[in-house]
């Protein structure tokens, strides 16, 4: 595989020059070198351009582009265009655009507006991609394809009659009996039971509550059938072009599920996402930071490709702050921190028109004579000069289990709370971590663990077949693992597994749990140390573990509220509730600290730490991401961003971001 | 009439054999028999297990549960089982699909998608109830006869065209001819006068409100279409078994409010109802007991069936708190303390799969061994201990008027007030009540309200025929007449009474109200009494009462905002204003003061406080939903829950109850 | 053209007779003399009364009513009653619904549900008007005619297939080729090239964002096509009867922003509007005023006619306030003192039935003896004394820009912030005007803006040809030019103009500004002021203007926030956030104190006052809108409210109106 795109951290972002007159083209290579970039991401939504109608076929302009960004030493990531379908292809094909839940087609006039299913969009969108395939695939530029864009972002879920269909033989596929579907279904409640595989349709608005795993099993089906127009996508590009790496853009953030990316990611050449910081969420760079591991991750240890963020604002929520200064190279850099090897943006030159005209970008709209362009040629200075940073990885004790499958059961209704959620909790403990400076990766629960010291179980309300076994495996050979409550209810039919909760760990932590006690949002429960439990309760038996908090009120007053089960080598611990802030920490460092686990270094507050390692060094990056400076104990080495020489103590100003070679 | 089901509190729940594996059901049988349950109802969803295909009936499962139950002496409630028509009946017939206001079909994949008016669905579903009724009617088993399912839960109101034509024919019976509806409802204005019945349609989303009365008339012929084909079932059932009782469960709880029970009531053998509570209501056991009294009240005063309520959470709303433990047992003597004759739960055995796998049930996820099924045995326990209550009756001096036709005129737009609300200012009545240990009963304003001492008109802004004439009639014989703002000032056209408000009661009350100023939700005015009045003023005057409060600030300053006026031998009483807690205490302890109407006892805070009896004696029911322990003067007697003698004081700890039967 | 009605302030309202019984009418004629009532408006919502089926026309009761009006020395507005077509017309011709952005069509049952594109409906409605207009074109009665109602209230915007062809054919016009849409609309993004103008679509629901320009055009068409409509109708009614003015109720308030009246307001021989107050503003009677003024632009300065607004509560809000005694006459007079020379209401009796039978009239529903029916006719009188201010106008130093177009292209997504909004600036400047008693004209951004002082753009995001070049001229020829933040960025094509912002002003103001930092609706920034600022701020440069005020805090602590730039004889003024009262009010005052802007007295707190004058003379206006009384200096004169001689101090009583006729 060829080398993408070249020897250094890749530096760039979309770049559409299809909005703008020729003249402009020029500029813009002028400022590209000025910024130091490598790379651009071309053609994205440039189906109505190549195909103004059709059979019509207009590849001069991207001809043009493309010589000109290998003159100027440019690499190319090529889109294969058909991310959105003209106004004449939807004209001519209404059958393609997405159904909504109430069984009603939407209309073209955005973007991304076609039925995962749809023959007639996939054969058009092959043949496009076939063409580009054929036409560039020795194109010197080109280093990358990039297949379609944010794959699922509007168009799914579909309820189409096509994709009826499709999930009936999806279905089949899973379960190769009526009877398997009906007992995995549940169906003899409420009158459900199917009897001919043409009666299975999309969970489409009902009368109320549809069945839970009918709902689940559509959110595996719109997953896979996305995966399965990707692949055959890429192997249409491999065929043309075999040395040429092919990626898809994940979504990565708070807000995107609608993809199982652990399905995906092993089919991708390179990893890559986007990923776009929320205003309103409580610490977005603790977001940022979580995303991060996630991704790296999915890429199974390896870098990965930024291939989208933003410089400053976006422009699709409903207030969109902008960065401060010196944010915008802190935020890239704390992708690289967590393993990103390039740094690309939506996109090269703020739009005029159009619907993200508000979104920020390398050139914003006051042109080049702009502090945020001049923060962006800085940037690509300082990732100029951390080529050595490349492939380097980063090493972590902890793993926190994540389950996109496990999100899609807990996001929905008919839950003992609606307010459970498995990413929350997921982030609640990587939070604390980051806080400390302890690295973790963010990986499946069928990842091999055997070689981490503490496994958290995040909320886990799926469990799989041999997940308990595998976790007690691992308890009984030295772990330490965290379970936390609403974790293990329910197998991979939803279905509960009976004889008291958590019916899948009862044995690994000690513990019975008769009944859940949820608490209203405006309801907290007294503990033993004094602080509060939000969100949940539950009436737990000990039956082996020793309990370290007791509820200190409430119906459930002296029942245990977290445990520790020590279980051969290892520990089995236990959470019932969602503590305060002070005392999950204060819990997560007991956990830590018996396990042996060390930080990265103890940073300062507001200063996130991480470090990345290869064969030919390690780089501490060091981010204040906080209001005030701070000087930090590290040991010495050589700062790639300021390009100096750093001896034990680091003065680390406000918002600040430091890289160091250690020695 | 055959007894239901056998000489005592009848005891049991429903019970879904069908989700389980053969040998659960003789565990099932065991731990019924530990628990006391003395019946279940059984085959409510059960159409697609009885009938997999078109014509193809499968009953063998059927026969055997109802030998096994009634080899355990288990009565069983039969359920006609067409409560939701199965996948391949709807996938056959999709026009049985109930429609939405927009016009749009809903889907099926839930339970209960079916039209009320379609022909289709009534000529099946009656077909399956004769099957069932000609195979079971002498089944011995067989004590009662169970219609369809919570009547009207997600399939009211139905748009559809089928509707629309039955909405027709059911205007040319009300109305006769085209002129009285057009009278009826206003169509002068807005030019919508009809010139042909086919022009009516259901009042479907239109471009801005619709027409109130036509709005009123649609929900009417909502609860009468149901109405009808119950009693076309009911036809069936008794034809086949004339000596089984037949009943429909009805759901007399707070948000509910689609049937006209009043209308259906007299046709029940049994007054039957579901009750759950809300964890989100300010007061859920003053909820309780208000539904428990209207429940009565349906039944004219007779015992009532509790078909379904919940040992524990339930699965439906966003959080769904457990029950503390001993509430399982507190919850269901509530219901008898208001007149329950039998308790039963949905559900027996709780679900692995499914919408309502969180549902809580008599035997939990954590099988029997639980503290839940514990309390569950010691209730069946208490249960078969009361056979003596069975029967009794409550007495109450005190009526508090309720109609279903004036809470749906209230639960629109284009009313001084959207915040104004039938239900929740009798409900505002009947905590004070209840919590001052006085019994109400809760019946229709066509009641025979001549034996009342206290007649309360809750915000009645419906008036019918006769009504201001009766309640005139009632205060010069001596009764307290207690009438609300917004009461009075409309017929059952929905058409004001013109000439000064509340049109139908100002001679009545001996005031006159020139113009409503309700309150905005933030907004209060300050009274006389030094409190406050919330929602709603009104600019009144007085011809003939005396203000017993006046406004002390605002426009309507030293207007009256609480009347009286003496009226024959009684008082007619008014209140303009909705008050705190103490002034609403303070106005409705004068009434019951001046009326010579007594509590039960003077209950201690938190314990609620009924008696039932009958020509055998008289049980006091006492309900202690604090959390501390009281200790309460009572007439000397045995309390059937401790099984113990009682001398005068009865110590009552926190959430305990006791049902003393007085000597 | 012919004086409308008669020489004096026009006062009455809607007219519905066919709501009542034929004794009633006579009622109506000696209560509406009783009160002084000179015109009422006749037939709006009458099709269905006039043509109750196909083809049968019944004018008889309308002809009585018009006879019997004259009789009595009454003016008719007549409408063209197609305002609402009947049931039978919608049955026959469902085509004419209108369909949302869903693309799913309304149901009738309603009120105003046609679809404005329809030619079904139109060819009806004007068949209908020439009928009316042949028939009564030279009825002694009528003085004005009244074209439908409300224009777009409801049935704007309609999405159907037949808007789409109308749509197509307006951008034909609008763009000439498809090449200048895709260049106006930046079809080059997201593949939104069109080829063809059938695939062109109104912006019916997509998978996401719709595009901007596409959206914005769409609302654009729309008030061009009923207004289309209008002229239709107007063309029929001047061919019957060339002496007859024509006009119809625009809906100058808050929330209703449908229509471009700035191009309709020429087409009409009287500018008319509704008025109606919104209890949750949080200054209804500021709001009240600056719909005031901006009719009278709309009317360009001259006199116009109050159609309807009511006596007291309206009732289609969630909760509807009734006014306070007094209020009736002083709202009243103050429509009367912006320049309404007509006092209208929906309406003279208040309806039994239907939608809006609480909404308040002139004869309520406790009829006529009752304090708001005293209340109109005293106003009856009053008005009746104020003939003298006929014709009179207002004259103001100020202008206030206003641009419907520029508050649509607002009132979308995709924006910095959601919560930036034009008529939102404009209200917050105005209302600090009227609290200085400055008068303020608010015109279109077009008007001729010679001979004002002071001209404020209240963030006027559009900007249109040549809008600068006029503003800059304007200064230097000694104006004063407020700018407020998020004004002149983008052109008539929602185009972004570069470069830095405010893209069209950045000479005029001597500033440029890089970056936006919109804040979000919990946040604020700190001023130098010592106060806060709201909504935005912005990273802006000094390029000539200097700075009043900088940011305090946060990331652009020290950046300007307001700036002030002396060019040629006048001066542009910037403010780059929304401060609170105290500090907008500072900075307005500074700006009238260098303009020397005189106010026409110094009001007291809560007194609002204006003048209005003519070659005979003028009138001081002065509400007292507060809770207290007091004594204002004034100039000598006659108050024609109490008919009274004024000294050098008035005597203002809280709530109470004075119009004094200055010596």
């Amino acid at each position: 595989m060829r080398q993408w795109p070249t020897g250094g951290i890749a530096f760039g972002g979309d770049y559409n020059p299809e909005q703008w007159p020729r003249d402009t083209w020029d500029e813009d290579m002028d400022l590209m070198r000025r910024a130091g970039v490598t790379f651009v991401s071309l053609g994205i939504f440039s189906w109505s351009w190549l195909e103004p109608s059709k059979g019509e076929y207009t590849y001069d302009w991207l001809d043009e582009i493309m010589d000109l960004l290998h003159a100027n030493g440019i690499a190319v990531d090529l889109a294969t265009a058909n991310a959105t379908p003209p106004p004449w292809f939807s004209a001519a094909h209404p059958d393609i655009l997405p159904v909504d839940r109430d069984g009603h087609r939407l209309w073209p006039g955005s973007r991304q507006a076609w039925c995962p299913s749809s023959p007639t969009y996939r054969d058009a969108a092959h043949a496009l991609t076939q063409r580009l395939a054929d036409r560039y695939h020795d194109h010197p530029a080109l280093a990358l394809w990039h297949v379609s864009n944010e794959f699922a972002c509007h168009n799914l879920p579909c309820y189409c009659d096509t994709c009826a269909g499709h999930f009936r033989r999806w279905l089949e596929r899973r379960y190769g009996s009526l009877e398997r579907l009906n007992e995995a279904w549940a169906t003899a409640f409420w009158s459900q039971r199917y009897g001919d595989w043409e009666e299975v349709l999309p969970p489409r608005r009902s009368t109320t509550f549809n069945n839970p795993t009918h709902e689940l099993d559509f959110r595996r089906f719109g997953s896979d059938t996305l995966l399965d127009f990707f692949l055959d996508e890429k192997r249409i590009l491999n065929d043309a072009s075999p040395g040429v790496p092919v990626t898809t853009n994940f979504m990565t953030l708070s807000g995107f599920r609608h993809l199982d990316y652990h399905d995906w990611a092993p089919h991708q050449d390179i990893v890559s996402t986007d990923h776009y910081i929320v205003a309103t969420l409580p610490d977005p760079h603790a977001e940022l930071a979580f995303h991060g591991d996630l991704t790296r991750g999915l890429a199974g240890g390896a870098p990965w490709l930024l291939m989208e963020h933003s410089t400053s604002a976006v422009q699709w929520q409903a207030v969109n702050p902008a960065k401060a200064p010196d944010q915008t190279l802190r935020d890239s850099l704390a992708h690289v921190a967590r393993g990103a090897d390039t740094v690309g943006y939506f996109q090269w030159r703020q739009s005029r028109g159009g619907s993200e005209k508000f979104h920020s970008a390398m050139v914003p709209h006051a042109g080049p004579d702009s502090d945020r362009f001049r923060e962006v040629c800085d940037l690509g200075s300082v990732l100029g000069r951390m080529g050595e940073v490349l492939g380097s990885r980063i090493e972590a004790d902890v793993a926190i289990l994540f389950d996109y499958e496990n999100g899609w059961a807990l996001e929905r209704d008919c839950l003992p709370s609606t307010d459970v959620d498995h990413p929350e909790m997921a982030h609640a403990i990587h939070r604390h971590l980051r806080r400390r400076g302890v690295q973790a990766d963010v990986v499946h629960p069928d990842t091999d663990l055997s070689h981490y010291s503490v496994i958290v179980a995040p909320t886990l309300y799926l469990t799989s077949e041999g997940m308990a076994e595998r976790l007690t495996a691992a308890t009984e050979s030295g772990s330490h693992v965290l379970v936390t409550w609403f974790s293990g209810i329910a197998d991979r039919d939803d279905h509960v597994i009976l004889g008291g909760y958590p019916g899948a760990y009862r044995d690994l932590l000690g513990i019975r749990v008769e009944e859940f006690f949820p608490l209203l949002r405006t309801d907290t429960v007294a503990l033993s140390t004094g602080g509060i439990g939000r969100r949940w309760s539950e009436d737990a038996r000990l039956t082996g573990a020793d309990a370290l908090w007791t509820y200190a009120g409430g119906p459930l007053s002296g029942r245990p509220a977290a445990t520790r089960h020590a279980l051969g080598e290892g520990v089995a611990w236990y959470l019932g509730t969602l503590p305060e802030d002070d005392d999950l920490g204060q819990f997560l460092d007991r956990i830590l600290d018996e396990a042996g686990v060390e930080p990265v270094l103890d940073p300062p507050s507001g200063v996130e730490v991480t470090r990345r390692s290869s064969t030919s060094g390690s780089w501490l990056f060091l981010l204040n991401h906080g209001d005030t400076d701070h000087d930090v104990r590290v040991p010495p080495g050589h700062d790639l961003v300021s390009d100096s020489r750093v001896g034990s103590t680091l003065h680390l100003a406000a918002g600040a971001v430091a890289v160091v070679r250690e020695d």
